[in-house]
């Protein structure tokens, strides 16, 4: 009998109730662009972020005087100051502040992991803090890929596989599900060359027609940041060691 | 303005409702067992057969003396000659005999896609004949894997990998969605050594519990016929080109 805690990926947040109940930890990735766009906040120095599911929160919460963030469809939406482009969140003036985000799939997908036990935010610009964070913990973890629109997304099957591959080479975790096993197999095939690797991925396609290059290359860039962003109540913060 | 037909992969039956209507042909793929199972009975010279969704279905076609297939979970349901096993499906006795069969999966799948205009039977059995019947078409082409109990299973994405790919490689199709770019590049990887490719997936993991390595084997052996079941009515026959 096998006790070691397990590591799965679910690809996307509609198969979520299929693999949720043997989840003590869920990572929730939506690496272009909601996920890598967080925890570039928290590496410059935002205080706290607040997920939301809708527009029509994200209104209620700038009409309180909050810094908010609203993506639809890769574009910032119609009067809101910040999208979900990781550049946004680089200046000075968040610095200490309360961020509130609203994406068209990373903040659904939290979203669906309201009930788990414990959430985590996961992008390949934090790869290796995460990784550590979940190898200490020794708990069953679930990697859910955000996607896009509810299908399969190849970017975040790719980070999930890579965090997949760091907890199992530590030789205390497993994986049962095939979901975790091709996830591993597309991470090993592409890790060389992500940007080449995801050239014909349809989310590639669809942010590259928008001018937005140069957030796809830094969100492909693996460990550019040691955050790791945890939920707390309903909003998240930095996890400190 | 690329007006190539599409041929994307739906990873399992309860993402289907996201994909179908893309689709004008529906291919359900069940390598281990029931769409292997299905084409070797067509190969050994059974005139129909009548994929039926549940236990109930089967038994009263069985007492209305028909030949009945009935598996769940890998097993043959108590009270059935038949499984499915494609072994069980090449007797002479069943020459000319119309076959009705319920399966954990596969039959699920090919009930999923009902209201598909067309509905093909794939397999790793039947790859070159139907990647061909659908080259022929040149219609939009949606592989449909049958996965385990909803979730994703490697053996049928492969099998829609390989299919995808012989359709891309005439230059007379397209593929759009992510989860076609990932079956596609999980065939490559797997198409030298598919027994060795899944050797810890879960369903090879499962059957192999229960003896069925020489199944694994046979099912997994490209293009032992030539067969294309396609739907007709609410049964299955053998197409005729």
């Amino acid at each position: 009998m096998d006790n070691r805690p397990t590591v799965e990926v679910c690809f996307t947040p509609n198969l979520y109730p299929l693999h949720m109940d043997d989840a003590d930890v869920v990572v929730v990735i939506d690496v272009l662009r909601a996920t890598s766009a967080i925890c570039t906040a928290f590496a410059n120095g935002v205080d706290k972020v607040i997920p939301v599911s809708t527009v029509e929160e994200a209104i209620e919460y700038k009409q309180k005087g909050y810094l908010v963030a609203a993506e639809r469809k890769g574009q910032v939406v119609d009067g809101f100051q910040f999208g979900n482009s990781p550049y946004s969140y680089m200046g000075k003036e968040l610095k200490g502040k309360t961020l509130v985000i609203t994406t068209t799939n990373g903040t659904k997908a939290f979203h669906t992991a309201r009930k788990a036990k414990e959430v985590v935010i996961g992008s390949l610009i934090n790869l290796d803090a995460v990784s550590n964070f979940l190898i200490k913990k020794k708990k069953n973890v679930l990697l859910l890929a955000s996607g896009w629109q509810n299908k399969f997304c190849l970017e975040d099957t790719i980070c999930a596989g890579a965090i997949a591959e760091q907890l199992i080479n530590t030789g205390d975790f497993r994986s049962v599900q095939d979901s975790s096993i091709a996830a591993k197999y597309l991470y090993l095939s592409a890790k060389e060359n992500y940007l080449g690797y995801l050239k014909s991925s349809s989310h590639r396609r669809r942010l590259k027609k928008l001018n937005l290059n140069e957030d796809i290359k830094y969100c492909l860039t693996p460990n550019q940041t040691d955050v790791v962003p945890i939920r707390k109540g309903n909003y998240l913060v930095n996890y400190k060691a």
